[in-house]
């Protein structure tokens, strides 16, 4: 079986990729990937998307170090998803310095409390044009 | 902060939603949700989506009784994907009868293997549809 020929790519081209720690379970994100993300993805080991806001690859960890070193690879049933077991270098994985994207907690009546501490400042991550 | 104004739905109107076990951490699978159906999943505080193929809101385990109950639920720093603590009734998140959908672990070259294994018959989780 091919990871290839298993993949539903959406009306994009693309597939969906939650990228999960290694270690602790936390879903660090979920971004997406473009064929030659997934293929890059696997050969070098390291977590590639795609932008879709920036319509080109993403080698996650360019600009702001905090590579995604890749440990396991797997894909759902129904290939529109892949679940990505990450080492997350400099333990920062959200662009707004936090550990993870996920640090807005919802209570019942759909009001959001930030539970995740910022980390590191998003301006020495990505210079002042952040 | 509400969770309304942060979701960003997409062109369907949709939000991603990621399942993962509150015990195990394993990530379980990847649905989506309309307004509806997140709506709902937090009043009736159990995971129910929108069933792309089907058109409709799919309360999870109306048929196979594989309920996911909700533990907790976080918002992305994007607003594009929501991510679910359950309780997985009964074990079982996948239709093939597995834990997780993501049962299929891919090597460097690509190539998949089968690593968990089927704990309920499709059959008796579905009937003979399935």
């Amino acid at each position: 079986m091919e990871l290839n020929k298993e993949i539903t790519w959406n009306e994009q081209g693309l597939v969906a990729a939650i990228a999960q720690d290694w270690k602790s379970g936390e879903v660090l994100m979920m971004a997406w990937m473009n064929a030659e993300a997934l293929r890059l993805t696997l050969q070098e080991q390291r977590a590639i998307y795609f932008s879709r806001s920036r319509q080109s690859l993403w080698r996650k960890g360019e600009e702001s170090g905090n590579v995604q070193r890749l440990r396991e690879l797997r894909v759902d049933c129904d290939g529109d998803t892949v679940l990505l077991q990450v080492e997350q270098v400099g333990g920062v994985a959200c662009h707004t310095g936090r550990r993870s994207c996920f640090y807005r907690l919802a209570n019942s009546a759909g009001e959001l409390t930030v539970t995740d501490e910022v980390l590191k400042n998003p301006d020495d991550m990505y210079g002042s044009k952040a």
